[in-house]
């Protein structure tokens, strides 16, 4: 994980508390920037990332060397635009790219594993606020986020309202629904059904639980892309080959896709990781947290006060289908919160807000310089 | 596998020949039959079981001690009226209930492991046909099938038209979608990364690849339920707990659930079987089979002459929805075949086939009686 060094960490002055009762102490928090901070520090958009996600939105990943996760949307001149505004991302805690996780050193000297706390998408944005008490910024001019990203998007304006004078929420519900929660856990138990997890103990080890993990990463990827999109993308279409093989090679391009995803994902995540940010994806529950009542987590943005919100949901996105946005909308209605709302056709499913959608750089425009 | 030596098992007469141009010999067909056989014969009816289901639709199963998987439906005086009817159900080849699969002996005396040839639907229909040789019935009265088993029921109209009177195809479809693929490709991924697997030569060992397996059944059973019958039946309601344990246990009643159906399913299936028969059902496309056009499959059923058709699906089966079943009949309708169909609402998604729908019990009595 030494490239990762290359990023901006900032150490938080205080313990984490966590909603688990427990507390991190000595919490870095991972984080990259883009353009410059206006000197009201009026300009500053935070960018939450997703499940697998991290900081590097708009510069090539150190271990991958691939672009930026959102490379086609921020940049200068681009929809999120660095010529006009200071862009933050920075790594969940919990993850494994330079902010603390179960990687991390314990007070002990040795990696967390399992030791390391279960925490909850309020806890990421607890870590998130802390970065920017640090960076001194006081109100976020947009706090964007798309499926998880989104999730921590809500929480932050749920729990910290005045910390952001607009939320833009992609592609994200306000609670893991029981499918959403049973497609992690077959991805948690296929990580610790590997031999190799070894009770999350593999830090050093001369192996990892990568077959388990690229399970995991598989099943995921199913759930991210619609039915339509895996037919027009691949349909019964053979890889590489006249005909069927009648054995257990990837005969058809989608096995094949599928395997190069799973592999592909182990070099660059951690397993340990995975299961601490499913685990807290699917104990997302924005309502339960305030009381059973949706509009009441929203409670501190009455008409004029407090911020606007922005979601966007897609009509091919089954894992957070448009329903679960339009949950979130009544509830922001309910509570008297501004709110617009769009469903927008696009054939890739959830995955769509990671991919080129004109509509979604439009409207996600037109609400960030609105 | 000894409990399975309690069912009837035919030795077919000949070599079974394959799709993929090998020819199995020595193939053992178990099936179990309910209901007395009329002395013309006409009264036969088969049932062609889904991906783990296995010959006993109306007894007890030998390993688990539980009903039959459609006792619901097959009886004196029930749907499929065993008074009335001799309905005969057969183990497919490529499975492990006691018909010829990779746990059974090659000649060599080791069991087959992966040297057992990848085989399709149409050549477990073929081991379908050589029992029905084998017990004498010419022309069935229905062949029935859902899911996997209606894959079959079609395979065996396509391709013998006359051995069928009329064929009911429950939730299934003529090809397997990409989706499809890469849902089973995740299961068999799983099975082979669990290091008990070797290479599928775990017979005889003292450990089975039962967490990779286990994992493969969670995945799919997520497939067969819908989501809104997810939330119905769990929500996001905690297992024998008031609080989240912020650990990694079951706590919600959903992961319970799954790992209790990935645990039990190892109890009584062999894993290679899984490899074998999801491979089979991937291979599946009746219109490839026929020359690239599905109505060519039904050339054999112009009005009048060949079967009946009557095709059901349910309006929350994501697995193979609605659509699926749609393609076949304007398929059957440009064959000139006669076909009726219906869409029945019913909550359960694709398991909807083997639980409580009254309405496809109606018509499935209809047709099977009319």
């Amino acid at each position: 994980m030494s490239p990762t060094l290359a990023s901006n960490s900032l150490k938080l002055a205080q313990d984490l508390p966590l909603d688990s009762g427990q507390a991190l102490s000595g919490v870095e928090v991972a984080y990259e920037t883009y353009g410059e901070l206006a000197a009201d520090k009026s300009n500053a958009i935070l960018i939450c990332h997703a499940l697998t996600g991290d900081q590097y939105v708009a510069s090539d990943h150190p271990i991958t060397g691939k672009l930026g996760w959102w490379e086609r949307v921020v940049g200068p001149g681009k929809v999120i635009d660095t010529d006009r505004y200071h862009v933050i991302c920075a790594n969940v805690i919990g993850s494994c790219m330079g902010s603390t996780g179960p990687a991390s050193l314990a007070s002990d000297g040795k990696p967390y594993g399992m030791r390391f706390p279960v925490i909850t998408i309020r806890d990421m944005v607890r870590g998130l606020v802390g970065l920017l008490d640090g960076l001194g910024i006081e109100r976020l001019h947009t706090v964007i986020g798309g499926s998880m990203g989104g999730m921590q998007a809500l929480s932050l304006a749920a729990n910290w309202p005045e910390r952001a004078e607009r939320v833009l929420v992609i592609a994200s519900t306000a609670r893991h629904s029981a499918q959403n929660i049973a497609f992690h856990e077959v991805g948690r138990q296929a990580i610790m059904a590997d031999p190799n997890w070894r009770e999350g103990e593999y830090y050093g080890a001369d192996s990892s639980p990568d077959n388990g993990l690229a399970v995991a990463r598989m099943a995921a990827h199913i759930t991210y892309l619609s039915e339509e999109g895996l037919t027009e993308k691949f349909g019964r279409r053979l890889q590489d080959r006249d005909a069927k093989s009648f054995g257990f090679d990837a005969d058809f391009q989608v096995e094949s896709y599928l395997r190069y995803q799973g592999s592909g994902f182990t070099q660059r995540f951690d397993a340990n990781s995975y299961l601490y940010i499913t685990r807290a994806m699917d104990y997302f529950d924005l309502a339960e947290e305030h009381g059973g009542k949706l509009a009441d987590a929203f409670a501190g943005h009455v008409m004029g006060k407090g911020a606007r919100f922005c979601l966007i949901s897609f009509d091919s996105d089954w894992l957070y289908p448009t329903a679960e946005s339009r949950h979130i909308v009544h509830a922001l209605n309910a509570a008297g919160a501004p709110v617009s709302f769009v469903e927008l056709s696009a054939p890739f499913g959830h995955d769509s807000f990671l991919l080129d959608v004109p509509a979604l750089d439009r409207v996600m425009k037109g609400f960030i310089d609105g």
